[in-house]
Order: structure tokens, then sequence, then C-alpha cells
């Protein structure tokens, strides 16, 4: 609290890379790069963004729920991705909303539908801020008038049931408020996506975020026990249930409805105890693919690790958890309940099976959550601050795109050579050819993985938005035709849009539109993601 | 293959129970009823039952596809519940199909509905017709023609993915058939309701069946990877994925949507390998409370077993598994890759923790599938006869009905309480003061169980249906009011329609009705069912 977020990019203004550290990663990666010019640009200041004047003004009744202050218009004007940091640094907020509304109870977030629904406005639900693929912005050369409702004063726990641990949640809560309000029950959510610190309950249950769990229970979905949505045509609420079978759940239909059918305002959530047993494993591959056949072998030998992570020899390298010349797999249980001697056991004997190295102690140790240490402490040390070192890449003339997916283990092998192919390729043709592709898995299931690709190259300065879009559809296009899912756990937002309509069956679209219909009549709630 | 099924209620006829053994249970029964009266009553001959004429007739290009033999149009009338066969026995078949379509591939079923529309004939999805909510027939006073679409030609393993255990299986399939089909590769559905001799996979995914496995995967939903579904507006077919997170996920839509969407023709499915290490354990508690308590703390020991199954004094009675003082939980743990010793002994620590007896060895064996012995051996054959049990009983004025649910751990005291005053007292209404209740979890969640209650007792003959109604109603009404759901996995066809529309919002049935008005704009799909 009181520190200040980056209007412009990820995180707090405090923890963002100093001009020293900057300036020390441009000379490290030109080296990289094999001599590029990299140069430091200064991040925008807020009196260098210009906005017009909101095209509509709220009601004098409603007029305590807006603002129009130029920070918080200017931060609510794009989520964080490559694309969205590279607009920022140059000075460009043209799709900034024209209001910003800070709803304080659901009352006032159905009282702003109303309006907007009056106004024919559009309203883009905002949590935490953190889409990294056009989720929260104004669509483009939208002319109705733009409000960004920002949840983030419904961040309240505000009941918790011990016995059947879960809790009913406000969906502004970020991750570290619900966790502090939880710890105090001996419970948690444990769900970590990268995002954790500056995303929200809402978000995450409408994107079905991934999180902690590498496998088993891999998104947020499986932890939704009910939720309450405002809809402009109502609530909807769902009841309280550990599961059920009458009929297509309806809690399913807001998973994933990227703020186009309603806004989450609350949701009883399923929780964990605090594990107090851990073990971890990590192991060494000279080749890819008998990591992954290892990878595999755990996924499906129904012991259920926490992390299941694998690390190609380039995602090893650049997150500081290898030489660059393994392969790793990263493998830990977690328990609140019991010794994990056994479950680590097999996993090292799963990765020996497969020709992995175990060099490190394979151990259970019980104790509260610290510092981890050895490769998987590094790696994970490097994600929680990757996305400052993105923002900062992006302004130093570095191309830089992530994105996620999911196919089945019989066509990965194949999956893996043509989007590497594609990829690369397109990286050629922009010039970006010096830089490199890395994978890593963050989530396994018995009948796949989930690979998860990053592109690092030189960018041609004036030329980013041009370069990133045609590695962006190099990538989606083959991802589409060699039998993936456009996105694992990113979500579709608008930059995913084209491609979740070629993925989805033409009939279903529509079904999802009659069905907005009668949520969302005037069609007002973030249109141009997904289906709409 | 050859052996004919009953076509008035559950099963076989050459397993049906013998006219000496249906006089024992009646004098069994009567006596535990303090001396009712029962007298064993003939089942229907299929000479007895009158059928109208088909109201309409099918065009000679597709004669082929339908038959008005009186055995199928029979046993095609109704599903299998208690109301069914008291109806069955009465010699009342009035809602019978006017036709049995009986499709040979995909497009078949297509034709069918194709000319259903236009005629606007009902068609109503059939699988193994095992329904015990009324799910198959027609809707009563329906004006329109009704053809009952069963799709057991559909009935192959088409394709097999061993790499990522999946296989592509046709909707019509009936349990035994797919694993007989999916044996060779060393591979297992293990899905295995009571009804898993004659139900099928399309009919389980319609329904979102609850299956083999206690705890995790404890619906169907868990094990669809992919779906092909035929609408009268054309098919949805859905990618193979081991998980996504674009957008809400089509197959949850047809998950539970009871016919009213589409008819499922395919689905890839995953599957398990065969287990080879199995351990288990029954443990006896003299309070129910204290095994209530035992259950939830495996259920949330992050353990999964199998099976993890409370059975009250009562049930353990009834089902040859105890002497009726105890409460006996059923714990069992199954794996294809690894020894069971530290899985099952931290579940006997957690029975004994809250003052469970576990008599029986708790031990880890390898080795193929066999019979089971003790009281979980007891239980299981009995559970697998039941259905032929219930047939006999309803035939001799015994009533009986079983209804099922889930709700939180928080509140499952004053439910069961509550549910059960209920239950009692509607039994003391109807004369059946005499019977009893028995309650079983079937499925338990880290959140909370699946309690599964069945009512015996003596009916007054002519009166069953009746009587069965003011039973249900008072079991609903307080499921409903208590919190719990109107079915965890008997689906809710149409005896639970009317409590379902009260547990949804509102809101959520009209958006399913303007989805379905996409899907069939002709509203023939098993109108009177779920929200249509």
């Amino acid at each position: 609290m009181g520190r200040r977020r980056k209007f412009w990019g990820w995180g707090y203004e405090d923890e963002d890379l100093s001009r020293e550290e900057k300036e020390n990663l441009a000379a490290l990666l030109a080296g990289r790069f094999g001599g590029a010019e990299l140069t430091v640009t200064e991040p925008p200041a807020l009196a260098e963004v210009r906005l017009r004047a909101p095209r509509v003004q709220p009601p004098a009744s409603l007029r305590r729920l807006f603002t129009d202050d130029a920070y918080e218009r200017a931060g609510h004007t794009y989520g964080k991705s490559y694309r969205d940091v590279v607009r920022a640094y140059r000075r460009d907020f043209s799709p900034a909303p024209d209001w910003v509304a800070l709803p304080g109870t659901e009352e006032d977030v159905a009282s702003v539908l109303a309006w907007a629904g009056e106004q024919e406005a559009v309203v883009i639900p905002y949590g935490g801020g953190s889409s990294v693929v056009g989720g929260i912005e104004a669509p483009p050369g939208e002319e109705r008038p733009v409000v960004s409702l920002d949840l983030r004063q419904l961040n309240q726990v505000l009941e918790v049931d011990r016995t059947s641990r879960a809790a009913r949640i406000q969906g502004g809560a970020l991750g570290p408020d619900l966790e502090a309000q939880l710890k105090p029950h001996g419970l948690t959510l444990r769900h970590f996506p990268q995002s954790f610190e500056l995303s929200t309950l809402g978000g995450w249950i409408a994107t079905r975020s991934g999180g902690h769990f590498a496998t088993l229970y891999t998104h947020i979905d499986d932890f939704v026990e009910s939720l309450r949505v405002v809809t402009p045509a109502g609530v909807v609420e769902t009841r309280r249930l550990p599961g059920d079978g009458s009929g297509p759940r309806a809690d399913r239909l807001f998973l994933g409805s990227e703020g186009t059918l309603g806004v989450i305002t609350e949701a009883w959530m399923r929780l964990q105890d605090r594990p107090i047993h851990r073990a971890n494993l990590s192991a060494e591959f000279e080749r890819l693919e008998d990591a992954v056949a290892a990878c595999r072998a755990i996924s499906q030998a129904g012991l259920y690790p926490s992390n299941c992570r694998l690390l190609d020899p380039n995602e090893a390298l650049y997150n500081g958890a290898g030489d660059g010349t393994r392969t790793l797999l990263l493998v830990a249980f977690e328990s609140a309940d019991h010794a994990l001697d056994a479950w680590i056991g097999r996993a090292a004997e799963c990765c020996r099976d497969h020709g992995g190295a175990v060099p490190q102690e394979v151990g259970t140790r019980a104790g509260a959550e610290g510092a981890r240490e050895g490769s998987a402490g590094a790696w994970r040390n490097a994600f929680i601050r990757m996305p400052y070192y993105r923002d900062a890449i992006a302004g130093m003339g570095v191309l830089n795109e992530t994105f996620e997916t999911a196919c089945t283990w019989d066509r990965f092998e194949e999956f893996n050579s043509g989007v590497s192919a594609a990829v690369h390729s397109a990286m050629d043709t922009v010039g970006a050819g010096r830089g490199w592709l890395s994978l890593r898995f963050t989530h396994v299931y018995p009948d796949g993985p989930a690979p998860y690709y990053s592109v690092t190259g030189p960018a041609t300065r004036g030329e980013e938005i041009e370069q990133w879009q045609v590695i962006k559809e190099a990538a989606s296009n083959a991802i589409l035709e060699l039998g993936g899912t456009i996105t694992h756990h990113h979500a579709v937002g608008r930059d995913h849009a084209p491609w979740y309509r070629r993925e989805q069956a033409p009939l279903y679209l529509d079904s999802l539109r009659a069905m907005k219909k009668t949520l969302d009549p005037a069609g007002i709630l973030n249109p141009g993601v997904l289906f709409s």
C-alpha cells in the first residue's frame, strides 16, 4: 500500500530496474545478439501522455464512482504485453478509456452497467490489468465512449469456512491481498501465476488462469465452488457445491468469459491447508526427448506433483538454472498432511528410467515456506522478476514474445519441430535471426503437455510492432495447424481472437453469441474479445 | 450378445431373479416390515402391451433406419426408475415412442434429425436407457410424434492413442463393449457406474455420469478430451486437447445437456493404464460423525483414493457388509505405476485418528483384477446386482426410491438431519413408516461429500406412484432448502426438472434457452428435461 504502480508497464515504480541495471542488461544482450546496437529508452512520464477529453459525462448521481485522472486513464489503457509496453514507450496512449470507474459495492457495479447501457458506452471489466493478449483495451477504432471498470475496491475475503476449506472472496482482490486475509485461518488458495502480485481473483476466473499446480489442479477452474456475476440483465449466482451433475454447470460459462458476459463480483473458492512437507528434485537430460518422456511418465503415474516443469537448454540458461547444454526437469511435491518420500522417490525413478541424472538431493523436508535453493530456486526467482525485465528490454530495442499452448503427447515432437521452424523462419524474416527461441512446459497432463515458448531477438527501432505481428502470426498459425490450442492459460483477448475463432466450431460461437445477447442485450461488455 | 434385454426393466432376461428367489425375498422383507403383506406380481409379457399406431410415417428413403417393432417400442418407453418399473408392472406403456430409430452412421443421425425437424417430431436420444430420472421418456401429453433415437449401432472404438492414453469412441458403446475393445491395448476407461453393463459413453457424457473414482475424477467430465455432437443446426466438434484456456470450453456445454442440444456421436476419452497395485481397508466406527470426520480428513489429505465410500449402519446391513450397528468406511487405492503402502498407511491413520477400528488387513497387493473379499467385496457384488433386486421388489409392493446430492462439509450434519426428518415424515404420511432410510457417500471432495440415500418401505398397492411422489417431493424440497443440489450424478431429466429450475439462476436458464434456439431451432430435442 502506498506504493505506486507504473502506469505504463508491469509492477511498482520502486521495483523497476535502475538505469544502471538497464545499461548492463543492454550490453549483455547486445553481446549475445552478436553485437547488435541496443540503447536504453527512458520510460514515458505522465506529462508526456496526451489524452482526449472524455466523450461522455457520468450523471451527478454516479459521478463519485468515476475518475478521469490522467494517471488512472493512462494506467488503464493497456495490458502488459510486449506490444502494450512498446506503445507506451512510444508515448501512444490513444486507446485510453474515457473514464475509469471504481465501484465500491456490487450495487455500484450494477449502476455503472445500467448507465453504460443507456449511453451505449463500452464497459471493460478490469482486475489487475495484467492481460498479455489485449484483453482489457478499447477495441481499435471504437467510436463509443469507453469505461474501464476497475474492481480494486472489492478486495475482501468476506467469509471463511474452515471445515470445508473454502472462502467467499470479492473479485477485485489481488493475489497478496487474499492470501494475507486467508493466512490467519491457516488456509491458502495457492494460485500463483507469474502475475500473482498484480492480478485479481475475478481476472483469474474470467481468463481461466493457470496457476501454481503443474498437474491436476492446473487452472483456477478447479477451485471455483460458486460464483456471483453481475450482468447487464441481472445477477447470476450459483450454489456452493463440492460437485454436481445438474445440467451444464453455470460457473463453466463464466470461466473464460473474459468480461464479455458479466462482472465477477464474488466467488466461493476451494482452499488448501498450508503445506508443511516438501520434496523436490532437479533432473538433467542430455536429450530433450528423454526429458519429455520422463515428464510424460510422471504425469501418467498418478503422483500429481505440484511442480513438473521442463526447461529446454535455452530456457534453463536464460533463467539462471543451467549452463545451456542440458534439458532440466524440476519436480516438486508439497503436502499439509504427509511426508512425501514415496512420491519423490518414484518421480526420481521415472527420471532415471529415461536417462535423467538426478544430481540434487531427493529429500523430504518439513517446515514453513522458505527460500528455495538450487536450480529450482534460481528459476523461481527469475520467474517472479521476469516481467520487470521484459519491460526493460522492450525499451532497449529487444523483441520479445511469449506464447503458450497445449497438445497431446502423441503429436508433441512434430508439433514442437513445426512451431520452432515456423518461428525461426519468421524471426529470420524480420531480421531477428540472431535471437533465440526457448521452450518450457508450464503444466502437464496425463494426455499432453502445455508448452510455453519465449522469443527474444534484436528489434528494428520503430518497427517493433510489425515485427512482433509477423512472429505472432507465424507462431499462431503453426499452433493451430499442428493441433494445439491458441491458449492454455494466457486467455484469448483481442490478440488471439482470430485464431480462437478458427479453433472453435462456428455453430458453438453462434450459440455463445445467442447467450451473450440474453446477458448483455446492448452488447456493451468488452467487445472484440473472444466471439464478440 | 444374443442375450435378450428385459423390455420392462433393468438388465437381461436370463439374469433376472427366479420366482423362488422373489418369493424368498418377499418373505424376508415382509418380516423386516413387521409383517406387511407382500405378494409377487408377474412381470408384463409383450403380448399384454398395447401400443397405439405410429402417428407419422418415415419416408421411404429413411425407412431402413426406423422400426415400430413392439418389443423395441415397449423397451424404449421408460428408463429404469422405481416409477418406470411400477408403470411397466401395470402394463401401462402409453408414452411409448412412435418409432425407434437405429442409425448406423453419423449421417444417419443427421438424416433422422433433419426429417424430424420437418415433421416437428420430438427426438429423444437414447443410449442404454438406464435413466432413473425420466430422462428418456416422451413428455406427458406430448402431441407431436416421438422418435427414440437409439445409438446402439455406433459402438466402436475407432482409434487408440497409446502414447497419450486416449481413444476415439462412438457414443453408443456400452461399458463392456468399450472396455473389451480397449483391453488389447492395455488401457481402460475405468468408468463403472452401477449401470455400467447397460449404459453408454454418450449417455454418460450427456448426463455427467459419476463413475468408479470416489475422489478426484468423480465425473465423466474429467475424462472427456473432445466431443463430436450432431445438432439439428449442424455438427459441433471440439479439438483434442489435454487442457486449454480459450474461452468457455464447448465440451462443457454438452456435458450434462441430456439430449436437449445435440446427439453425442463420438468422443476422445482419456484412459488409464490397467492397475496392477491395489490396497484397501475397511474401517468401522461406532458413531456416524466420526466416520464422516475420517472421510473428510482423507478427502482433504491429497491422497486421492479410488474408493472412499461411507456406509451408514442401515446401508451396510442391507448390502451384506455389516451387522447394522456400525458405520463403515471402505477405502481403496489402485495404481498401474507404484506400490501403495504409503497411501493406504496414511488413510488408515486418518481412520484411527477419528476413532475408527481398522480390523481388516491394510495391505498392498499386486496382480490382476480378481474377486474382492471382505466387506468391500460383499458390498461391491451387491452393488452390481442391485438393479435386478429393485425391479423385483417394485413388483411385490415395496416402495423404493434413491436420491443423491452433494453439499459442503460445514453443513452436512444439519443437512443430513433435515433430509432424514423430511423423508421419515413423508414415509409416515404415506404409511411406509415401517421401512427404512439408509445413507452412503458415493463420492467425496475436499469441500464436501456426495450423500446418496435409499428409501425402502411397504407400499400400498395401486398407490405406489403417488406415494413415491410424496417422498420424492419431500426429499427434493429438503435438499434444495438445506443447500444441496438436486443431483450429483443421476442427472435432471423430467423428474428433477422443477427443482433444477429452482436451483439455477433464472437468467442462466434464459441464456441456455437462447443457446438451444441456435442449436435446435425447431425445439425437437428431448423437450421437458432441464430448462426446455
